[in-house]
């Protein structure tokens, strides 16, 4: 098939156009809106559990992640690849639920050094995508975070996402590596 | 996350928004336009090897049908799902290159009964989808495919076929079972 | 890179071996192995309907056969590409779950000539497959079904098939493409 | 259809035995040792690039970095995701080839903070998986990497990778995000 072949083929889908009244077509591809609205609500749930924690306490925010982390993530796939932004060696890695609540809230005994990231006051957090690469079921993103103190300081980190659509059509948050900006030397 | 959260989300989108001036996204996903795309190319393709058969004759057409096949199929993968419409068991299913060639346009003494499908001077083809379902790196169809013959009937066949996206970025046939109406009892 | 090095690679991987105690792997690929105990499956679920058919009536049969439609098929996700072996036009294709049900155990006025094709005292169903492709999250397969009526007389089809893993691990059937075998002229 | 069934499905793969001679599979999917091989490979080649340096110079380890880029990244499919572990803002992200390559092994005014990475005289590379997830068409793995400098001393960063399998059958690296462990405060 000549290239000229392939595209007069897409002209002649008019004059093969379909015909069934009831063509009914089933998309689960992701897609680039999907992606960013996923984003822009993991950004607000961090500021939600943030402004949570500092009206209502730790248990009140701790309850609100809970709730976020079941809805957002993919920990009931069986692990979920989730490196914090802030998280030390030996427990850098957070692949199970546990480790990602402790991470958000703290107060987690087995998690010692996590002091809670998402009760630092955030009052705001917007990201801006330098790629996102969409294939098979899964779509990935890799950009620039900012996001707000209470004293109005911007902290910037660069994250990694990968969504997967679950059955329900929902995206869900299987890859998560942040890390600070290297300051250079 | 409640529901009102998530769509909330969405409408954050807008405060969230990608500031990045070259954000790249690289969607591999399979559209819907592609796949009506190709199917028009396979529907051409088949007029257009009968008629170089009946112009320029068979060694002509099967030249064609090698070009076409080696564009429009996935055997380099290793294999494709092909039941043409006519085939008789033991050589029912053509999973090689050779087995398809031979469907299309005969003159394979190890496919006897083959006499070359797309040697009948058909002179119009058209589909209509039932239905079309796209998931992870790869798109199917069902439907009704119409082919007019020299005398101007038209038989109708019954068609799936599987799509797969190459690294070129162009549809390729993996699977494709075409069976004649079912006539009832 | 040269072949060298990418065979070499492979034998290096001893020396970089992961020394991580706790290291997951959540491989959601789907096997070989599941697609043919899916379709073993579907064969055992066709002869336990015609079963309960012969012996608890039709109500009972309809029972199961929502059951198995229900754990088996995908028409959660929004349709299925269904062309069943014995359709005629202008219901040849079953999209929906009523399609479905009433093809394999009619007694459903909107599809009038479903007289319910596993309700024939099937005793034995046997699958060939000619070839399995498995790419992205789903896997197809094409090959004869061979079933045994009451009488001890074989039918035998030629079947696509294409599953897709659900969230809970199950492979799903979005697409079934079943015809008789062409007789020759 | 009952869990029961389900199981005894299995059993009766047995009596439903493919009985094809000939039946051919194609499985696209991305096995774990694939992706181990993939992992090894890329620390070998960081090595040999940086033995390459050492001994026959930047012009040679550049051209060597051209060849292991090319084959063992993806970015003819458009972009990759690359967040180096030392790269600066507003250079952070290596979207583009050109990108990559200066990272590796420096020598391009268009990225005037870069001295090449690969350059550091690396003695030995080793990878330990956290976690890794297969999904779709892709893999992705969350771990450490220890990197031997020529006085001894190993630097530890957290990498991401994601793997697509290409139509050669080949992993390439689609995403790579990479950052020195957090210090702790």
């Amino acid at each position: 098939m000549k290239t000229s072949q392939v595209v007069s083929a897409v002209a002649l889908a008019a004059l093969c156009a379909p015909a069934f009244a009831k063509s009914v077509v089933v998309n689960q591809a992701v897609t680039e809106a999907e992606v960013q609205a996923a984003q822009a609500g993991w950004c607000k749930a961090l500021v939600d559990i943030a402004t949570t924690g500092a009206k209502s306490g730790q248990p009140a925010a701790r309850a609100l992640a809970e709730q976020v982390i079941d809805a957002a993530y993919g920990y009931q796939m069986g692990a979920v690849l989730f490196k914090p932004t802030l998280t030390v060696n030996p427990q850098t890695f957070r692949t199970t639920r546990a480790g990602a609540l402790a991470y958000f809230v703290g107060g987690d005994a087995a998690f010692p050094k996590d002091k809670g990231f998402a009760l630092n006051g955030w009052t705001h957090c917007t990201f801006e995508n330098a790629a996102m690469f969409i294939t098979g079921n899964s779509a990935t993103t890799m950009g620039k975070v900012n996001i707000t103190g209470k004293d109005g300081k911007v902290t910037t980190v660069d994250k990694t996402w990968q969504f997967v659509k679950d059955n329900a059509g929902k995206l869900r948050i299987v890859l998560h590596h942040s890390s600070l900006e290297f300051a250079g030397t």
